[in-house]
């Protein structure tokens, strides 16, 4: 068994109001950041999987994803699924 | 005057104890994933910049998450700023 190091970002859908996003821009705005807009905040999640391949890895990883870390109503997701342990 | 597109990932330091990460291995655990460990869980946060250039973006985007978008008691960051708009 090797050990493989997987990288989620979750996002709400385009057309779905990002509250947090909004809030995070009203605030920017008012400290002056004029410039930034259309900020949407997501779900960085990083983890290991413990697998016999990097195939293996990957269906681990995204079976745990599509059965608790997003919600397919509203978010969208990718992966990736790498050999090497990353930083972040 | 042209748009360019951030990407900000904020992460939990590595020594600080990620509760949301913990309760979710858990979770994941007691639906079988036990090859799964260490799941940690920042924020991906994208925005648009308007500047003159790109090192004015970068620039207006450092300062934005130094001023809102992170702990730097606990969190650590990494922010990549780009001419095209990305996907996610």
């Amino acid at each position: 068994m090797a050990k493989y190091f997987a990288k989620v970002i979750v996002m709400l859908k385009k057309g779905i109001l990002d509250v947090q996003g909004k809030t995070v821009e009203n605030s920017l705005k008012t400290l002056g950041f004029d410039k930034i807009a259309d900020i949407r905040i997501g779900k960085h999640i990083t983890f290991e999987v413990e697998a016999n391949s990097l195939d293996e890895a990957k269906e681990i990883a995204n079976a745990a994803v599509d059965k608790l870390l997003y919600n397919p109503n509203i978010e969208t997701y990718t992966i990736e699924v790498e050999n090497s342990t990353g930083k972040l």
